[in-house]
Formats: C-alpha cells, sequence, structure tokens
C-alpha cells in the first residue's frame, strides 16, 4: 500500500472515537495501513499530542472488536498519531497543518498522498474543502482523497449546490463518500452472489421473481438526534441514501468479472431506470408514518411528537414505506417495496426476494401447504442467507412442509463497515463508496416525496411504537396479493388486567 | 383405511423381526393402521400364537425407533397377531391358512381384504404366488395384494421368467415390488423438491447441469451374506435397483400436480431414453472393482478373497462406477455418475448435482477461488440438503469463499423406510414401489454389463479397503474434467512404524 497521510478533521467527536480509531487500529493489528502512515488528527481544542494519542488508546479499549491487551502494539500503532489544533475559519491553521504535514512526510519518508477524513457537521464540508484547495494542502506530487460522511445535502437542490463547491477542490474520482450500508459484510456480498452463482444468476429476473422487500427496521427512536432528526425524517435519514443503496446493489446486473467502473455504470442504470414518480402519484406508493406511544419488549415508550425536543404538531415521517419498479429488462413488472421506520417490533435489516408459485394445473385445486421460495439476506443484526423450499414430509399425507436451508456467517471476528471503508479508501477503490451520479439521482427520485409530504399531499399514518408500522403499509402489498415477509408477530399491548392475572398465574 | 388380512409369509424371519414388526408397530402407535386388521404370520415350525406373539414383542422391544413402556398399547396391537405353520409346499397348508384367514375375517367383520407380504427367499416366489391362486386365497370379493422383497431376478430372463409366472396369480396392479431406498424420506422428497420448488426447477437441466452423481458407499464387507453375494455381486445387489431407483426418482420431470401413474410414466421415460450400453463399451463406461486388504477406521480388515465362503479365485464385483447418460431433452449431454461399493472409506449415500460454472470473460483468467454451485442430497446416514454458493470475504481481498446454505432433517422421530413403504401398501398407493417396467428396462440396460464381466471382457481393479474405489473410478470422471465430490481423505495406511513413532510422541 502506499504511503498515506490520513488528514482527520474532527479529531475529538464521537464518530472517530466510535469508529475511525477501531476500524484504524484492527486494519493495523491485520496488516492493512500502508507501512508508512501518518496521521494527523484536528480539533478545535488544544490537546498536546500524548494527550491524543491517549484519548485514541481509550477509545480503541472502549470500542475495539479485538483484544487491546498488548501494549507494544497499542504503542505502535499510536505512535504515528499527532494532534493540531484548527479551527475550521482560520486560514493560518490550515497552513500550520501544511508545514506539520510536510514536517511528517519528511520524517516518515512519505510522498504526499494525503487522504482527508471531514468526520464532522455537514456544514463544514464547503468550508473545508475550498481551504484545503486555498492552502495548497491539496495541491503536491502525491494523490488527494476526500472522505465525507453523510448526509450529502438536505434535497436534490442542495446536495448539488454541495457537490460543486467540492468540486472545485476534488475531481469526483477524489471523493469517497462513506454510505456505511455499503462497508456491512452482507451488502458487500450481494454483488458476489448473484455473479458468481450460476444457480441463482439464472432466477434473477422477473419471469421467477414476483416481488422483492428491502426492510431496515430499528427499535430506537429519535435518541439525542431531535433537534438533527425533525428537519430530516425517514426519507432523507434512511431512504434516499441507505436503502436506495441496498437496491442498486441488489438489482444491478454484473457480469461474472466486473470491476469498479462496471459497478458504478450498474448502479447508476438502475437509477436511471427506476420509474420516477410524480408528486400526485406519491400517495399511491409511499406510505408516510409517524409512531405514537406503545410498547417494546414489555417497555413503554413515548410517541414521536412527545420525545424531547421534538415539538407537539411535528408531521415529520419516522416511517416509509414505497413500491418502487424498475423498468428494464429484468425487473420490468416485479414491484419493489422498500420500507424503513424507528420505534418498530425489531430491530431488522433484510432483503426478501419472492419468487412466483409453480404454475398449478388449472383443473385442480392449489395445494394450500405449498410456500413461495423465498432467498432472504439478513444484513443486521445477524448476517445469514436462506432459501426457503417446499419439501414433504412422507409420514405427513404428502402434505408439503416449508424447508429453510441457510447458511449463518460467524459473527465472530466480522470487520466492521468502517474497516472494510477505510482500507478500500486507503487503496483507493471506489466500489463501495456513493457515487454523484447515485447521490444525484436517488435526491432526484425522492424529490416528489419531500415536496408531496411538505405540501401535505400525502396522509400521516400514525402506528403504535413496537408494531410493525401503519396499517396501511401492509395494505400497499396486500393490492398485489402481496405481504411483508418475517414480520414478528406483535405482543397484546392492550391485554385486559384479567388476562394478564391468568397468564401470569398457569404459567 | 381398509379392513385388512396381512399375510405374512417368513414370520419367524430374520427381515420381520427386524424391520417388519417394528414398522406395523409403529404404524399402529401412529394410528396409521386400519381399523379392523388382522395379521397371520407364517412359517416353517410350530409355534402357538402365544407364543409368537411374544416373539413379535421381543423383537419390537429390540428394533422399534419409539418407546415400548406402554404394556396396554403393546398388547392391544399384538392381540390381533395370529401364527399358522406353512410348508410352501404342502397344498393342505394353504387350506388351513384358508380356513383361518376366513375365521378371522367373520370375527373381525372384516371383508376380505388380503395382503401376502413375501418376506422369504426369492426362490419361494413363484410357488407361493401358485398356492396363492390354486389355494381360493386369492379368490375373494375383497381386494389382494402381493408384496415382494428384492432380488427380483437374477438377470433379464430370469426377471421375466418371475414375473410371468407371478402375473398368473396377481395383475401388475396387485404386486408391490420393494425397493427399501424408495421408501427412505429423502428419496421420497427428491420428486417434491424438484416439483414444487420453481427456483429448482428452473436450473434443473442440461442448460445448467455439468454432471450428476450418485454414490451409494458402504464400509462393511459381506459381512453373513457369502453364499449369495459371491453369485451376486455390486451390480445386481445395488446397481440394477437402488442406483437406478435413485436415478429416476431423482431426473424424472415431474409436473407442480403429478400422482402415481404419471411418476410410473415418467420414470420408465427416463429408463427408456438412458442410453444403451452396448457389451464392447462397457470397459470405457464401467469400473469393475473388488477390495482388497486394507484399514477402516484405523482396523485391519481383510480383502474380498480371504472373506470366509468366499473363493480365492473369485472375479466377483464389489465395487461399481458407471458413467450413464439420459437422452432426452433436459439431461443430454450431461455426464450421470453412479458408484457403490462396499469397504468404503465411509458410509454414505448422496446425490450431488455440479452445476456448470459461470461464463468467465475469455480474455481474462478464471478465478481459481471460484467453486461450482452443488446441490446436495445427503440420504443416508443423515439426511440433508446443501446448496454451495460462491461468496466473499470482504477482508480477504476480494477472494471468493465457498459457503455451503444447509438444511439437516431432524434425525428425531424420522418414519423408517419400512413403515412409509407397508403404509403405502396397505393404502394401495404403489407411487413408490418398483414397477415391472422400470425393473425390466433396469435389467435390460445391466445385462450389457453382467455379460461382460462374465466375459471378462473388463479388467477386475483391485481397491485397498478404506479408500475410494480404484483409482480408475477417479479417471472415469477425470476424463471429462469432473471429479467425485466429497471424497473424504484417506489415512496413511502404509504409514512407516517410524513415523508412527514420530506422530505419536509428538502429539
Amino acid at each position: 500500500m502506499e504511503p498515506t497521510t490520513f488528514v482527520l478533521f474532527g479529531a475529538t467527536g464521537d464518530l472517530a472515537k466510535r469508529k475511525i480509531y477501531p476500524a484504524l487500529f484492527n486494519l493495523f493489528v491485520d496488516n492493512k495501513l500502508p507501512e508508512s502512515f501518518s496521521l494527523i488528527g484536528l480539533g478545535r481544542r488544544e490537546l498536546s499530542d500524548e494527550a491524543f494519542q491517549a484519548n485514541v488508546e481509550q477509545s480503541i479499549h472502549t470500542f475495539s472488536r479485538r483484544k487491546t491487551n498488548n501494549p507494544d502494539l497499542l504503542k505502535n500503532f499510536l505512535r504515528t498519531f499527532r494532534y493540531s489544533v484548527l479551527d475550521i475559519d482560520r486560514k493560518e491553521d490550515y497552513q500550520k497543518l501544511l508545514k506539520l504535514i510536510e514536517q511528517r512526510e519528511e520524517e516518515l519518508r512519505i510522498v504526499p498522498n494525503r487522504m482527508f477524513y471531514l468526520s464532522v457537521g455537514p456544514e463544514y464540508f464547503e468550508k473545508i474543502a475550498a481551504n484545503i484547495k486555498e492552502s495548497g494542502l491539496g495541491t503536491a506530487d502525491g494523490w488527494k482523497r476526500l472522505v465525507i460522511e453523510k448526509p450529502f445535502g438536505h434535497d436534490l437542490q442542495s446536495a448539488r449546490d454541495l457537490n460543486e463547491q467540492l468540486s472545485k477542490a476534488f475531481a469526483e474520482n477524489e471523493i469517497y463518500r462513506i454510505d456505511h450500508y455499503l462497508g456491512k459484510p452482507m451488502v458487500q456480498k450481494l454483488e458476489v452472489i448473484q455473479q458468481s452463482n450460476p444457480v441463482l444468476h439464472a432466477i434473477w429476473a422477473n419471469n421467477y421473481i414476483a416481488n422483492v422487500q428491502i426492510t431496515a427496521n430499528e427499535t430506537v427512536g429519535v435518541e439525542e438526534r431531535a433537534g438533527y432528526y425533525d428537519h430530516v425524517g425517514a426519507v432523507r435519514d434512511m431512504f434516499q441514501n441507505h436503502m436506495l443503496q441496498l437496491l442498486m446493489m441488489l438489482t444491478m446486473h454484473l457480469p461474472n468479472v466486473s470491476n469498479s467502473e462496471l459497478v458504478r455504470f450498474k448502479k447508476k442504470k438502475v437509477m436511471e431506470n427506476l420509474e420516477p414518480l410524480l408528486k400526485q402519484d406519491v400517495g399511491a406508493n409511499v406510505i408516510r408514518g409517524q409512531y405514537k406511544e406503545g410498547s417494546i419488549g414489555g417497555k413503554q415508550v413515548v410517541g414521536y411528537t412527545s420525545e424531547p425536543g421534538i415539538a407537539s404538531t411535528s408531521m415529520n415521517d419516522t416511517f416509509i414505506a414505497a413500491k418502487l419498479q424498475i423498468d428494464d429488462f429484468f425487473w420490468r413488472g416485479v414491484p419493489i417495496y422498500i420500507r424503513t421506520g424507528k420505534r418498530m417490533h425489531e430491530k431488522s435489516t433484510r432483503i426478501v426476494i419472492e419468487f412466483k408459485e409453480p404454475n398449478t394445473n388449472l383443473t385442480q385445486h392449489h395445494d394450500e401447504s405449498q410456500v413461495p421460495n423465498l432467498l432472504v439476506f439478513e444484513i443486521s443484526p445477524n448476517e445469514s442467507i436462506t432459501l426457503q423450499l417446499n419439501s414433504k414430509d412422507p409420514s405427513k399425507n404428502g402434505k408439503y412442509k416449508p424447508i429453510q436451508i441457510d447458511f449463518h456467517e460467524s459473527q465472530e471476528d466480522v470487520p466492521e463497515a468502517y474497516e472494510n471503508l477505510i482500507y478500500d479508501a486507503l487503496q483507493g477503490d471506489p466500489t463501495f463508496f456513493a457515487h454523484w451520479d447515485e447521490v444525484e439521482l436517488a435526491w432526484a427520485w425522492v424529490q416528489p416525496i419531500l415536496d408531496a409530504f411538505q405540501e401535505n399531499l400525502v396522509p400521516l399514518h400514525h402506528y403504535a411504537a413496537g408494531t410493525n408500522g401503519p396499517a396501511e403499509s401492509d395494505a400497499l402489498l396486500a393490492a398485489n396479493g402481496h405481504h411483508w415477509w418475517f414480520d414478528s408477530k406483535i405482543e397484546q399491548v392492550n391485554q385486559s388486567s384479567e388476562e394478564k392475572y391468568f397468564a401470569h398465574h398457569t404459567n
């Protein structure tokens, strides 16, 4: 790997502590950091190198998936960490940073390859990029790369504005937009699963597939993010980025031998072929939901508008379900259902491909005990691949019996999303990052939804916390004869005290 | 279920004790015997009803998969068991039997539905059938059925002769030829797996399948069957019946809704489309093997010709591997490899479907870490279905990693082959029995092999006990670029004593 200087904006922030330092440490342990490596942490407050290193060490002890009881290993890792104070607006600080980088490049004999990682609020992206350019930080013989976190814009126009500003300092192929769902191991396998398995490739098309269901359910509410979340909602926070990226990763058609340009090209193709949604059609294809009070795991929780920091009149969406259609040779006629929500019954991110049922003889009755074939990718909390088949229990008089053949990924020692992504960025592999084309097309696709919500053209359906979302989400699928797979049964929230008494005393 | 009299020839024999009585008892426990049921056991030696019932009870205690600690249950079951002595040649004994049957039919108010189960040597089949007819045992208002065990003939001509004799007393639809492989639960599922799962149906053809491998390996030698086995060999004992039945069950193409006539029709079609083997082509397509001394599970065992009761010059086959070709729309061009042997490394009956590899870009190198997709049915000793896919380990630099998604049938409370088959025969369901057409076509197909072996046109390859058969069996597949899947590694039989010393002392 090429010698690299890793310039981290927001080095004292939460994301750095929880994700970036542990990821870097794990890469170091796996010998996946460049041999010549310099990290420069930047933050608002004064901090000595020693204090910075101590902070990083603490974060690794707390958050790394690896044992950290080898002090020499940690010492070797932290040796290359330096800190510099930086006020994002002060040009002098960038000059000071440049001197420090150059000094370290000389000490460590690093050619000036510089990766700028912006672990800061989106309001600072443009300013930092401009200052990197103006200060000369980005003008050197080596390469430069910009790694940024979501959100990338607030709507189509602001995303375009942001991109225009960033592109004054960095070319598109120098920008690595992190969508951490693309770093999840099971998501990274989606492209492989379809392209390298002839048996799946053969059935990966509309003549075999009845529908596709992509679900990302959380049990948490807004947590400490009320102020941010109430201006964002589920469409911007989850749907425009993570959910549409999952859609692209699943539905693009790659040849057996592919590369990052081809992945980019095919993902863009998916978005271009996605049937556009007109503002007046949002109501028929999109369900807007917001949680009210309810019970999760036996614990009572408040409704969204009673959360601290949320206005009691808020119409913000904490749930969205949508029906999409890719109009290409493979997917035409296959409804794609996507939903994501907070305060749902169960935490689960999964993709279900439901296959068409066998052609039954029209003169004979359909056997009710037969189930559709399903291919299920569970992405989190655990990773698994399951294929549901029909079998038969010979002792049950010829009745069908569904069986599930499955594969559970060992949950030990699985690299976290950030490890995969930082490693790829260090290597210059853009495969699993969100490219501007995709980001722009995704904003363009959701813009009518944002507008329809804003203008209240679509009803806001409330759902009790701890359920599977509003009933209208089920009705969206039922209209096509489909239903969400694997929605767990809901506990009886309204169980009377008498029933509770008996349930308690007869167990 | 219809009232039935179950007339068991060979009631004191080994098969009856080990298989038939436990199967009947388990059916009884499951409420799967007719409510009006009479069993009459027949044997050469004198036995009182009480002694007979005590013998049956003992066999159930010893061999039933179910707990038998309920004396009332056993008593109820045995209540309907009667015994009658019978010399197969004595016409008077059949008359006595007829009287006993009629008396019991009257007592139990059973319409004269009679199932004759011949659990005796094949040399008695014709005589018994003729006497059943002559005595009037088979002439009554109800139905009659004949259940017979293998072997059905010794070659094509003797099978035809036997069938001609039997058909004088029983119509084809009254004859239930037991092939106990057809009673195994996983084998009974094969027809369902393909017909009711669109995702498998779609890839069940020669444009996706590279080859099919059907293996039935045993670790045992000839055991106490030397005198019989040395005149029979692997072709007659396993290949002509069990292996070709597995082939038919796997490769027949059924529509989603089927019935026993269709199964019979489609199985016959498979045999008709099986490319005939000419005697002069046996050498190129069939490997004949015989085990010599070796080691299984660390235990030394003798070679076949040193087994008690086997002539030291015997050329009998204890192993056969063959390459077959079904010439129809679905299977043309797909080699089907079948093998079965005694004293093999591991006991395993399984079917492996190997799928073609993805079309690789001709200008790029094939990725060696990619494996073919496999669909594996393990039939015994355990039941499982496994699909091998290619996946990727994101932390392994894009190398492919095979994963196996699988389903293991619970081994608890699985009905035995004989339970399924006796139940079907009682119901009059011929689906999982060997029909004459199949038996005749199977003998016709193997006859050139028998002739070529007899005339020594094919070499006899020796293999060490505890291995995967002769090297020529591997070469048969290697000629097409294939290999047997899942052959376990062989222990070092020829380890020198010095190596053994070190292996022992360094562990």
